[in-house]
């Protein structure tokens, strides 16, 4: 079975929002076997639905759109699918007395644009959207399937996990998609091909292999589709344990799991604790730690010492030592990450100290430049590391590499 | 002039990455004055690269595609277009001596596969990728204008505005694209809607007004296409006077600045100074605002005071006050936010405890329970409110209300 997952709206044309809608139903539609085909991004016009419509449905067996379905002008996706449908719209009760209750309880009033949004086509299925105003519709024409969605993430997410999946999955019997990633790292994508070529060159033909670099990073993925997961899954991890023979220093872990993520895991079961000072990452690194639920087992503190005051003061770094070396320095970094240990009460302390930029550079000390603390119970350290030259940039490599940092020295 | 943007990898239809280079080269058009009519993504296979580039050059004058451009098997973009518009690959000295360079200076060697990524299409132009191994190219048939460039978002970006932005600007006489945007706060959408329907309705033919709702927000976007700019502007910045006259009271900005943007004008015109306490946002608020240029004008400290101790030793929060209330309180609250304030020696704090879940919870205090504190140089005071179920959605929505917390109270 495919897919084409249609997102409609101008903001995602100009470039105003990221679309993340069509990356989580992508997800979800291969872990119950279906292949999306393609992803198309149109805009809100009668013209560009309907002749996407006609593509999709002579292509794919299944469509879900997201987007268009609010109560204002601008939102076409309900009348031109009624159009398409040869379809008339009629009123809900259903939907506008949940419509009208789930204002009631925000203390909004219910208007004539909310009397519009429980119209649905007649020739429709209603989904129940139970966290929003606009309902999901599904539509069917000759074995093809075709749903549409609100826009609103958070809404849409719940009517693909509550009702769209459990739908399909029921109504079709579908074979498996299985992807299985594993990470290398230290070898560079080209050298790393060649390394395995005679690997790659005997894998069974149903299996496909994707090359996936990241800085630092090759993640290698064997993907098959429309198969029995269960004897394919097994035939996948022999392929990874041979691969492993050949690379055994490289790798660094499996799926998609990041470095903070196989850290996270360690830390717990080691039942060691861990502070973070961070200067330039900006509380960027204890984020991605307390993303991770569970992080409170080993998480102790995070401490952002933006000013100089702030790095003396929480963290205790003599003030000499930052009016003599400054306050990026491997001294400073080394005082940080050892004065975190300590006010955390922590076995492992980590801290950043650089120059995120655009300004506050020197000939020195250029914009990128970041010190790196790294403080364990044996010893404390620093290295320093040019980050890069965009802000952004400069702040999401340090975090990775102070991550990486303690990874390899716990 | 109308574009059409085609990302190709399978990484992108199961999933597995989010596609960020397509809202990338959106806004990057639209600010020159080309149209994105479409944005289509799809898999590594030839047959559907050349069925959709059939599809896009009878539709647009642009294609601009990104990825596949890799040295590994996987990767056929290259192959695919040069079949496509007939032409053979040939090596190509210059991209040859750039790419062994740069792996040089890397300590990488320059492989068989690297001397793959120096043979190009006779027929097209070589955009000089100065950040990676695999060159951009530009193909041209029949005035229509079809351009691949590689996938990783550093070099893409690049190669972007350094190339292929410049190139088009030079080389095209181009009407411009408007968008403005009024942000509001305080009325849901529809009331919106209603209480704005005839100012939307005597807006100019030229003028299309889109509504972009989001928590506790509706963004109104008016956009004019292939326009004379200056004018046009002009006419934008009347019609939102207008619009400011109806809804004075719920009219907070204007783009598409964050209310952290707004935060962090206002505290480095005022000169005033800002530390943050975090529990359940770990660290989320502090790079929210340390992720913006300029910020260490009024950031001083971060806590992340994860653990009760940190929040005791650090923040000087009464142990006794945890013990009898817990850490998810009024109390706390309100004690972390002045500690912060006190400890960073600024003239603000926020403070945020709650439970992110997902374990924690109880019948009192539900996960998703935040308490939030906000002490400013005349008072503290705490609120409470419940911020969801899955904990990436509460640490995102906690962030976002503690920071429209202290805006509302500057």
């Amino acid at each position: 079975m495919k897919a084409t997952i249609v997102t409609i709206g101008d903001e995602i044309l100009i470039g105003q929002i990221l679309d993340t809608n069509t990356r989580y139903i992508s997800q979800a539609l291969n872990r119950i076997g279906i292949v999306v085909h393609q992803q198309i991004s149109i805009g809100d016009t009668a013209q560009q639905i309907t002749t996407t419509l006609d593509q999709a449905l002579s292509t794919t067996d299944l469509t879900i759109i997201t987007g268009g379905l609010g109560p204002t002008k601008d939102d076409i996706t309900k009348h031109t699918l009624t159009a398409y449908f040869n379809s008339e719209l009629v009123y809900n009760q259903e939907v506008g007395d949940f419509v009208s209750q789930l204002l009631a309880r925000r203390g909004i009033a219910f208007t004539e644009l909310n009397r519009g949004q429980a119209m649905v086509p007649k020739c429709c299925t209603v989904l129940h959207n139970a966290h929003g105003t606009a309902p999901g519709m599904m539509f069917e024409r000759d074995g093809k399937i075709v749903i549409s969605l609100p826009g609103v993430p958070f809404e849409m997410r719940h009517l693909i996990d509550d009702k769209v999946i459990p739908m399909l999955a029921e109504r079709f019997t579908l074979k498996s998609i299985i992807h299985r990633t594993m990470i290398t790292s230290g070898i560079p994508e080209s050298l790393l091909a060649e390394r395995i070529a005679a690997w790659e060159d005997a894998l069974p033909e149903m299996l496909h292999l994707a090359y996936l670099p990241a800085p630092n990073i090759v993640r290698l993925r064997l993907s098959a589709y429309q198969v029995e997961g269960q004897s394919v899954g097994k035939i996948i991890d022999q392929q990874f344990e041979l691969l492993r023979q050949i690379i055994p220093q490289a790798v660094v872990g499996f799926e998609d799991a990041s470095v903070e993520q196989l850290l996270h895991n360690a830390l717990i079961e080691r039942g060691e604790k861990l502070s973070v000072a961070e200067s330039c990452t900006g509380g960027n690194i204890a984020s991605k730690f307390t993303a991770m639920a569970g992080a409170s087992a080993y998480f102790m503190a995070g401490v952002v010492s933006y000013s100089n005051d702030a790095k003396s003061d929480i963290l205790g770094v003599n003030p000499e030592l930052i009016a003599t070396y400054g306050a990026v320095s491997e001294q400073v970094a080394i005082a940080m990450a050892e004065g975190v240990k300590r006010v955390g009460k922590s076995d492992y302390g980590i801290a950043t100290t650089g120059i995120a930029g655009p300004s506050g550079g020197s000939a020195e000390k250029p914009v990128g430049t970041v010190w790196f603390g790294i403080s364990t119970p044996e010893r404390t350290f620093a290295v320093m590391k040019n980050c890069g030259t965009d802000r952004g940039q400069i702040i999401e490599r340090a975090t990775a590499h102070a991550i990486r940092l303690l990874y390899d020295n716990l």
